[in-house]
């Protein structure tokens, strides 16, 4: 069992910056994301993508910008159940909770900010009647380890970075790369559209445009799919695994489930106050809550963690009156044991 | 008469990121500030000190992070008022203001936001029965014009950089440095008490401490002031000029009679929606608001300008539905003809 204070469900940059808040009060918070990694869909779907509307940064990559949250709080210390997604929700007596993840990992925790963006991304699938029978026996919506594929037929079928990178970098790992997209134009960086082309020309990529797969044959595995072009008969093409790498689309997922207040897909918080749920001890922070004037902003999470850690800290702490303290007078003390502080002025005697 | 859409009060980090988010709406912002600089406390109290809760800044120089903010706001070509303190409010019939500076510079907006910090910093004065008197005649609280002391005899008291710095630049301009502290140990940086001390071995300062002054000499302007030293007779030390240097102190200041509901100093707001004040299209954002919960920190300033932003579009445009638009989607477009957008994918056929 893990334990901690504040339990975070979500590593994007509202998430991370909770660390920072938190650790100020001096509570150490656990995150858990289903992503392997923390940031987010910073890191996830677009790392090297600008923004513009980071205050104090006239442009920030969202990768560099998980990179900087990272750093600012590490001497707090985070736990991190990464790779996992919280499922489950119990309420103690005590008014802790317990939640476990997908993976049956369980965290005890004071506080839960949910911090979970639009939510889990969940891979868009194509409509094909038999798909869902093939999954984990030859269909897969995520490339994890492209080892797997090694001397195996392998169809891709999709019109965007994912597919081009993907079928590029399986043509010397596979022992068939097809590539298969419903219009004859690709979108993604040009790099990649004309790598394609060049490993198309030398046979090392099989490219069926425009064309769709429309069903899927084999028992009990994938033996082939049968592919529709435009303006042919139907045929098909021997695989041992069809990759449909159709993007992700975010899905509230488990926390639906949770008895929180839903409204648009989003969980409603007290804006007039902590950001708290309905359910005490449960706050929602940044994209995944909703509250009259909402924006979906990384700067409104951020401002929204930090009240919501006074709140927690009040919460865990009924009888203590905490004063807050600017960090450019106080310092900032790491669990680690380090210290950061603006240089003193020196008193000193003149004789 | 200078004219624009929002007339921000006050120039520190809120006031100056609001111009960044108003110019998305394509809003333009005037800023009106008693200082002579932009960006508030950060530039004129602690330019030189570390903040570490900025969201993804690791550590920022207070200074350091209002040079982000110009740069991230510059192509929205904000108009400045500087040196000026905002003074009175007239609302128009058709719910537009007038805003006119102790100066008389008058400014018509839309809508007004207050990001006004901690107030105007005002000089902390030293209780000498006479020393209003003397005002202008000879005291004065902050050092304008170096050369205006040339050749003239100068008495600083205080004991922090202020007093040191100027001491120090002092004479070389002065006929005569005095400088009385009311003890024998300084607060500063340790080059500057170093200079002090090296400056009076020279016989370049004249050192008084522990002593104070208690009163000024003159009929129409200063030829003196008596000091008290400890355990000795008051005397007195000629001078043109008598200068105390004890910091400042933040007021509210005129804003306080505007009519706007005022809490503990501050301006209280409608932190559930729009951070409007008791008067409709006059909003306080920043630390010179408060609402339940409120925390004094630069980074809900960001958050309240932001949504801020929003309803003052609303309020100037009520027929148009305005729909966010990601920065890294739909780029940032500068009232200078300037654009920044993400890197966009190429569609190519590939043949």
């Amino acid at each position: 069992m893990i334990t901690t204070d504040i339990l975070i469900i979500g590593a994007g940059p509202t998430g991370l910056f909770t660390i920072f808040e938190a650790g100020l009060l001096k509570l150490k918070c656990h995150l858990i994301d289903a992503l392997p990694q923390p940031g987010g869909q910073c890191s996830e779907i677009y790392p090297k993508k600008p923004i513009y509307d980071i205050p104090a940064y006239p442009e920030i990559l969202a990768g560099d910008l998980t990179d900087k949250l990272l750093e600012q709080t590490k001497q707090f210390e985070p736990g991190f159940t990464l790779g996992e997604r919280a499922e489950t929700i119990d309420k103690l007596e005590d008014g802790t909770f317990i939640v476990t993840t997908n993976k049956g990992t369980k965290h005890h925790a004071k506080i839960v900010a949910i911090a979970g963006g639009l939510g889990s991304f969940e891979p868009r699938k194509p409509k094909i009647e038999n798909l869902a029978n093939f999954e984990d026996k030859g269909v897969e919506y995520i490339i994890k380890e492209p080892e797997f594929y090694r001397n195996k037929k392998v169809v891709i079928s999709g019109g965007g970075d994912s597919a081009l990178d993907w079928a590029i970098f399986l043509s010397n790992i596979a022992s068939e790369v097809t590539l298969i997209h419903r219009r004859n134009e690709f979108r993604g960086a040009l790099d990649s559209v004309e790598k394609v082309q060049e490993l198309k020309n030398l046979g090392k990529i099989r490219l069926i445009t425009p064309a769709e797969v429309k069903g899927i044959l084999g028992t009990d595995k994938v033996t082939g799919v049968a592919v529709e072009k435009k303006g042919e008969d139907a045929f098909i093409v021997d695989a041992d695994h069809f990759i449909p790498l159709f993007g992700l689309s975010p899905k509230l997922g488990p926390i639906g489930n949770w008895g929180l207040e839903i409204e648009k897909n989003a969980i409603k918080v007290n804006n007039a106050l902590d950001y708290q749920t309905n359910i005490p001890g449960i706050y929602a922070i940044g994209d995944v809550n909703t509250y009259p004037g909402k924006l979906k902003l990384i700067l409104c999470g951020f401002h929204e963690a930090t009240l919501m850690c006074q709140s927690a800290y009040q919460r865990i702490f009924p009888d203590k009156k905490y004063v807050m303290k600017y960090t450019t007078v106080g310092g900032v003390d790491g669990f680690d044991g380090t210290r950061k502080e603006a240089p003193k002025a020196v008193v000193k005697a003149i004789n």
